[in-house]
């Protein structure tokens, strides 16, 4: 997490860093700065908080420079105040530096410097990287700036991506990554860098993707991208395709809101050119490009984090069913660390949405040195993951900026469910008649969501009803089970009321132990084969006084005479109903978050993109 | 769930039946009745709430009989009052009947009774079965209470253990069971009838446990068990070897309290006579007689619920690593109502305490007839699930009473890690010096849960300093990710506090966001492979000021400097961590749930075993 901003270039360079660290706020909003160099003098400005309130202490300062670096902060060391802010500034005042990452031997590296004499102003590992730059500077290498970061940069463990510049050399940025994200944009005679696209795209549409191990020597005229070893490396120019009006809240009240209303046309734009109902086709070249290696198959791995880990446990269910294919699916962090059983021939599916998540990212790595096929599904286009994959399908949401994601997940559960059709027709697992009749349930998808969003008032009105509620519980079984841990984790991320999903059979097992006259408990309790018994399952709640409130499928007459309130939702295959299912909880996310004042675009504490460990 | 108890013979039944009610109250407490019959007339007396109730509301009544029925009940349908407490009594007030289980069409046959005129005066599926009963008597077969309750059973979907009296038909008691447990003691011209062994233990040891589909008539000098089809069943007479003592609580205020101090012995008891470290051998029958079978299978499912789920959570960890044998873990719940993968050659273990879990027991079936292998691991000697498997390895850790698990879970483990040690030995797949190593560290265990013990206190004072949070987050890594799930679990079901496990990783993608200055998390941070990780993970919840508690490994320096307190255990390899580390959990459950007053061996709305789905 953390997003960085740098330019350099003829245009007064502040401007640019703070609109640039508005876009990135999802990446961490716990503190920011800038550090802005002008006449040879560096002025360093730093605010615990939004980039908003940095925007507004800084009103009358003299803010003249054409090159400067910009951060937002998710903290990792050190309480989020304005002292662990970036920039940070080297021992001599000479140096600025921004960064985003982990430096895991900081401890080692800070006793060293200690007994040097330095002292350290701030609780991060990043003054500590800054200092060991400096001190390299000083004492060893050639003596400039560059060959210093190359020698630092070899001795540290962990992730960064890092911005510097030097009082004494008025024009330039030096940036390095390894595990964290780097954008360079390349204007008229000027340069961009940021986090991803998002800052760069009103300026240029020309952009190099950094790689791990690179650094990048960033002149107003000039840009030389090289290894470790000191070596040149041509960049290589991609274009955006990226528009402006994308990354903007286009008249609603917040990105989240924007996001939710946008899933009829994203899930569309998912299918769209791929799906083809009256001809009964599904076309996804990464599938057919592979197709025997998929069926043959011994097992599917699915590793992801978040929300993208719930959309890999419906996948589970589908593709079990579907495709007769055993599927596990990991937590990436706890994946890349065990000594997992990966064997030649296996198929990994990485789920992530910025295809930045830094857990994912190495655990596929880690895989792919093993031999496994590795299929990437993923939102963000030239991502690292989308890089790293053999083969894999787009989600085509669009740029999602709201913290809690929403169109990222409806676009996952389609790909992979369409993915899950094509293989178990391929594999002769499913027959014809099946495989049409979900062809065409798929293709009804995004008008069924439609419908559910023109129900939102009723929606708002349970979210205002149950808003100060501690606790809640979110209960499913079956292809609906993930859906009630997505439907907790979006409460519990944009209300901060303590929402815990569970499988509705288990809550049995102790956490019915919670229920009481108090506690809202939510069931998606739609139409399916496990519906008598979850229906058992709301009786026992019901005989313990919890509230009940039913996400039930239009005609159902039972739900309701156990139910508090009902959401009734059209009618889905069950294999088709956790992306329509998830959508009102979704909504009842928003209005309980927004009811109780949440920032829900920027919830405490979190960051869009997981990109530190 | 629900408890059950009847008596006919020479002695006065009611002392019998609430004696055994008491014994059995860990399957349910809502409410309690009892029917008793004397002179041809049928009394039945009904109380919400705990036994203990139902006894002081009968002071002073008059309860002479030598023969009733008596239940302790988990609501399922209807909420726990009187009026839905057990024993029901028929239309006609003839016949009484107690019944665990949920009648899954009962909706229906109400229906049919209503048309018929019957009224009811509760919202039970019980109350709607005896009906039923009483309505074939008269109008079908041939007039006989035995083959109205035949008639009726085959009519019938669901689960049930029903006891019937008939105040015509003073002597005798009619049983039936499918899915629920019932056991009939066979004394000196009197037989016992409970859900277990523990009410029946002091008057005999001679005991039948009844089949599914199976009818029992008891009378004070006979026992007739017949199938569904009225064919008579030979019983099968098993001697107990339980003793009186393992189901009181010695001196201890708790069970569980008593339960966790009885861990050094019950690993001891676990390990003795398989595990001889001095000679280097692990002696398991169960994987012994199918090794072949066993190091050859492509993939291991194992299947629980509850604590037992988190005891496969481990295994899987353990299994992958020394084994190379992909595993998953499932919910049992989920399992069986999937189109699971299941082919001839797969191995599934099933993990229950009780050995009668509704949920497991229905999947093993279920697995079974695709030709799957079933190794059980379960607790209670000659329970469903033991006597269903193919093979297995009993926890002895002798009789478990608290609702929540203590004992059983770190049996579960020991069993678990030695067959996985025994599987890789076999495969090759470790070599014999880290077999010793393991070996040996395993054998230390129930020392170093002694020494752990012996600093209860230093736990019951951080117990009470965080009692009245109202949320925790539990975290760990690797092998602890499992116990930080189990640490959540019993603070949730014995405080009532709203705990949750994740794995460290993990919180970032949503947790977090509920951490502020009140919420005290707790670190499973034991030194192992993932130790600098996970101190990076509390690096992260100390900068948003969350109150850190760690579990951490003695000689530790580095986890204190971060953590609010700390609660050191002794140093353990890190596949053997879990059985250790999980101890400090269960006494700060233990002594916050004392600190805020709860019954905690009979936490509100549990039940010990879950024996309805």
């Amino acid at each position: 997490m953390c997003g960085i901003v740098g330019y350099t270039g003829p245009k007064q360079a502040y401007p640019i860093i703070l609109k640039g660290l508005k876009r990135l706020e999802y990446r961490g909003y716990d503190s920011s700065g800038v550090a802005l160099l002008h006449n040879n003098k560096l002025n360093v400005y730093k605010k615990k908080g939004k980039v908003a309130e940095l925007e507004e202490s800084l009103v009358g300062a003299n803010l003249n420079a054409n090159i400067g670096i910009g951060h937002t902060r998710w903290a990792t060391h050190g309480e989020p105040n304005d002292r662990n802010a970036h920039p940070h500034s080297s021992a001599s005042g000479r140096l600025a530096m921004i960064h985003n990452g982990i430096i895991e031997n900081y401890a080692q590296l800070k006793a060293e410097l200690v007994k040097k004499g330095y002292q350290f102003t701030s609780d991060t590992d990043t003054e500590v990287l800054l200092n060991f730059i400096e001190d390299i500077q000083k004492n060893n290498g050639d003596g400039t700036l560059e060959e210093a970061v190359r020698i630092a940069l070899k001795r540290v463990t962990g992730a960064y991506c890092i911005l510097l510049i030097d009082e004494q050399d008025p024009e330039t940025i030096i940036a390095a990554r390894k595990g964290s994200p780097l954008v360079i944009g390349i204007g008229k005679g000027e340069h961009f860098l940021a986090s991803d696209a998002s800052p760069i795209i009103e300026y240029t549409k020309e952009v190099v993707y950094v790689n791990d191990y690179e650094l990048a020597i960033v002149r107003p005229n000039e840009l030389i991208l090289k290894n470790l070893g000191n070596e040149k490396i041509t960049p290589y120019i991609t274009k955006l395709d990226m528009e402006l009006a994308a990354i903007e809240k286009g008249g609603y009240d917040h990105f989240m809101l924007k996001e939710i209303y946008e899933q009829p046309s994203t899930i569309q734009d998912c299918l769209r050119g791929r799906l083809n109902a009256s001809a009964g086709t599904i076309t996804m070249s990464g599938i057919d490009d592979h197709i025997d290696q998929i069926i043959n198959a011994n097992r599917i791995m699915i590793v992801a984090c978040g929300t993208s880990w719930h959309a890999g446990l419906v996948a589970e269910y589908i593709i079990e069913e579907l495709c007769r294919i055993p599927v596990e699916v990991e937590y990436a962090s706890e994946f890349r660390y065990r000594n997992p059983i990966v064997n030649k021939g296996d198929i990994i599916i990485a789920i992530s949405q910025s295809g930045e998540t830094a857990d994912t990212l190495v655990a596929l790595e880690k895989a792919k040195e093993n031999g496994a096929f590795i299929f990437g599904v993923v939102n963000a286009v030239g991502s690292s993951i989308a890089r790293i994959a053999h083969a894999g399908a787009y989600t085509h949401a669009g740029h999602e900026i709201g913290v809690a994601s929403t169109k990222a997940f409806t676009g996952q559960l389609a790909v992979l469910m369409m993915a899950a059709l094509k293989i178990a027709l391929k594999k002769g697992t499913i027959n014809n008649e099946r495989f049409q009749e979900l062809l065409n349930e798929l293709a009804d998808v995004p008008e069924k969501v439609a419908a559910i969003l023109k129900n939102a008032d009723a929606i708002k009105a349970i979210a205002l009803k149950y808003k100060d509620a501690k606790d809640f519980l979110f209960l499913g079984r079956g292809y609906n089970f993930p859906i009630a841990l997505e439907g907790a984790l979006k409460l519990k991320e944009i209300s901060y009321i303590h929402a815990e999903g569970y499988p509705a059979a288990e809550m049995k097992h102790g956490p019915i132990a919670l229920v009481d006259d108090q506690l809202p408990v939510v069931f998606i309790a739609t139409k399916d084969s496990y519906h008598e018994k979850i229906v058992s399952n709301m009786q026992e709640i019901k005989a313990r006084k919890g509230k009940i409130i039913a996400v039930i499928t239009e005609g159902d007459t039972i739900s309701p005479t156990m139910s508090d309130d009902v959401i009734a939702i059209p009618t889905a295959d069950e294999l088709i109903a956790p992306i329509i299912s998830v959508i009102p909880l979704q909504l009842l996310s928003y209005y309980t978050g927004i009811a109780k004042g949440v920032d829900v675009d920027k919830p405490r504490n979190l960051a869009k993109s997981v990109t530190v460990e």
